[in-house]
Order: structure tokens, then C-alpha cells, then sequence
């Protein structure tokens, strides 16, 4: 059984920067790879760096829409002006799907699944835009959510620094099987394998102010993550 | 209720890098705070820039100890070797608790818990030094695991590049509690709350190569992070 399961025909990287050096067999560039886990992932970690050479990373809620990766905050954040001012950026995602337990220390590992995207981030002005990719964040977090919600009033749209990163410099790295240890240590009397692990909901907790005789929707009770295995 | 559960008497920001502008009551400095995030986290997100200010975010296992966090990755590795060669980084771990549900869109938000740490990785030499760092990130991921496996031999240890950051300049982040909306919005007949999130182990799933008779050890049957709520 392949510890790496490669689908046939992998894409050629776009960038030398993307191109996996080591471990090449769990990388891709295929599109279909890289949106499933952008569109699963509820959170992407987002990476700047000051003219110092001093990077940041930060979480933040994302959405990939078409051939873009939104992300939004306050026009008063740092990061989100340095990004709007076209500092380079890093965003990447990762679904951790489990810990590999080989029988050698060394080959101790997690399977997953993560996205690297690089690229300059472009302000969203127009706000009709601004709208879509915030309906989009609203969507990739909790779909089905947005038709029943206050939409944003011009204040809020105003406060709100909207970026788009263009999906052009990605890669994806999978691992996913048992673990690889050395020939001669499958011999050992360790017990090797893998624990899964997934992000679960819990049932939802109303809010204390909420109205009385508004049930959960089922985009609440019946919440799970598109695509989740 | 308070949307953010403030302890009394946090520590105060170690720098002003990792000083919080915005909502900065979701900020704290408390290494107790600090040291509970990162011990709870599976993985860690680190960016690191090269010289043109492009920043390339990579997941990693990482493991606290005492007053560092270890990572650790093939001495051929890129990412490894500009580490260790005392490029700058950031190292971040996120826990998402939840997601937000507000009345008004602009109000949707996560639950979670962060971690940010700035600093230069030191390279660990010392072969002895070595082995507890590489301890420490098994027994993190699986506290009981190190006793059992084979422990690194001196090819694999010298394969292998261990950095440490020191945990100085660092800054917890969290937010909890149920959505914040505006006050005239909590009259609106919508479903407005929390969808708590955790990540769950499934049952061990022995490697198809396990020898036979071996059965699963408790610290893989009743897998828990420590700390977990």
C-alpha cells in the first residue's frame, strides 16, 4: 500500500517557489487538490514580513471563491494594510488528519493535508465586490448562513479592508497511509498505526439574548465541514 | 456575560511587536496562558521571509519545554537550514474552539486560541540535547509514546536539524464567548450563537503490517490532548 496515494497526472508546479524540494511525492499543484482543502479548512494562517526580514503569522477566516482567496479585518490592522499596500504574502491552510505512530521514533509523523499559497494580496474597493467576498467568508464558514443574516451597512463595509489573493503560486502537500519505518524494524513488538483525528461540532449553543421560539437551522445542528472525510 | 473571560492581572506585553493594537482584550501575556496554548496545539504554523520579504508559512510538529519550542525537520530542508543560519521567525498555533454565529454578518467570528512567538531558533547541537528535544516532540503528540519505539540512531540524528525558540517575546490571543452584535440588531428573529469545534481522535487503526497479538496501547485507545476542554 503506497504511504502517499498519487493520483495519475499530477500538475507541473507554477513557480520554482512553490516546487517541492524534499519528499517531492507528497506534493501537488492540481487545482482540484488545492481548492478542496482551501474550501475545507476553516482557518488559513497568513504570513507577512516587516522590512526587517521579521515575518508574522496570524490566523485568520478565509474563502476561497473562483480563482481567489479572500480574507478581510479592520482597515486599523497592520497586517491587513501592509497587505493592502502589496506586501508579499504567504497563506496556507491545514487539515490535520491524523498522527502516524511508526515503530521508530524517527519516523513518528502526522497525515494531512496542506495548502501553500504565495502571492500579493489586491484590495477589494468596489463595493458590490466587497459584498461578494464577504458573503463568500460568511458561506465558507457556516453555508447556508448568509440569507439569514443583517447584511453589512455602508459603515461596516467602509471599516472593512476586503484582500484577494490570486490562486497562481500554490502547491499542496499530502500525507495520508500507515507509517514507513525501516525494514528491519517491522520486526519490533511495537504496536504502529495511525490515530485519526477530525474537527467535530458540537451541538449549537444558543446565544443568552436570543429571542425566545427561534430553533437551531440545520445549517447549525446538522453542521459539518463540505468535503470532510 | 463578557464575550472575552479576562483573568485578573495579566502580564504585561514582553515587546512591543507582540503587543496587541486591536481588541487588545483579547490579548494576554501570561506564560501560563501562553505555555497551555502551546502544549494543547498539535501543530504550529512557521513563517519564515527570505531576502526578497517573501514569506513562506509552513506546518510543523513542534513540542514545549520549559522555555522553548522545539521543531525539528531533515537537516536538507530549506526552511530548516535558513533557521539555523539565524534567519527570523514566527512561530503560531491557533485552537479553534468554535464559530461565531451573529445576528449581522460583519459580527461572525471564531472562537479560538492563539499563540505567537517571535524569535531567532537556536540550532541544537549536542547530541544528548538532541534526543530530549526529539522526546519532547513524540511525548507531545503522544504522551507515553517515547518508551515504546525505537529511539534515533546516530545516522538518524545527524540527518536531523534541531532548532529551538526561545519563548520570550510571545503574545496568547483568545476570544470565547457568545456573539457580540450590535444592540438594535438583538431584536431580529435569527438564530444567533456559538457551533463549538474540537478535534477528536477516532479509534487506532493498527498498521497493516503490524506483527499479530500486539493490541493497542491505552495511550493510543484513550487518546485525549492534555488540557483539552
Amino acid at each position: 500500500m503506497p504511504a502517499q496515494q498519487r493520483r495519475t497526472g499530477p500538475a507541473a508546479p507554477p513557480s520554482d517557489r512553490v516546487r517541492l524540494r524534499r519528499k517531492r511525492e507528497r506534493g501537488d499543484y492540481d487545482r482540484t487538490v488545492i481548492d478542496a482543502i482551501l474550501d475545507e479548512a476553516l482557518i488559513a494562517h497568513l504570513g507577512i514580513a516587516d522590512r526587517h526580514g521579521q515575518p508574522y503569522v496570524v490566523p485568520t477566516l478565509h474563502a476561497r471563491s473562483g480563482d481567489v482567496v479572500y480574507c478581510h479585518g479592520s482597515t486599523a490592522s497592520r497586517t491587513l494594510r501592509a497587505l493592502a499596500a502589496g506586501a508579499k504574502a504567504c497563506l496556507t491552510v491545514t487539515l490535520l488528519d491524523g498522527l502516524v505512530l511508526a515503530r521508530a521514533a524517527m519516523h513518528h509523523s502526522a497525515n494531512y493535508r496542506s495548502v501553500m499559497l504565495l502571492g500579493e494580496a489586491k484590495p477589494v474597493e468596489a463595493e458590490a465586490d466587497k459584498l461578494s467576498a464577504l458573503e463568500a467568508i460568511v458561506e465558507h464558514i457556516v453555508p447556508g448562513r448568509w440569507r439569514d443574516v443583517r447584511p453589512p451597512n455602508e459603515n461596516e463595509l467602509r471599516a472593512t479592508s476586503v484582500l484577494a489573493i490570486p490562486i497562481e503560486e500554490a502547491s499542496a502537500k499530502v500525507r495520508s497511509g500507515p507509517p514507513l519505518d525501516d525494514e528491519e524494524d517491522y520486526s519490533l513488538h511495537t504496536w504502529a498505526g495511525l490515530i485519526p483525528l477530525a474537527s467535530r461540532a458540537g451541538a449549537g449553543e444558543a446565544d443568552p439574548r436570543l429571542l425566545e421560539g427561534i430553533p437551531p437551522p440545520p445549517y447549525v445542528s446538522a453542521y459539518r465541514r463540505p468535503g470532510a472525510p
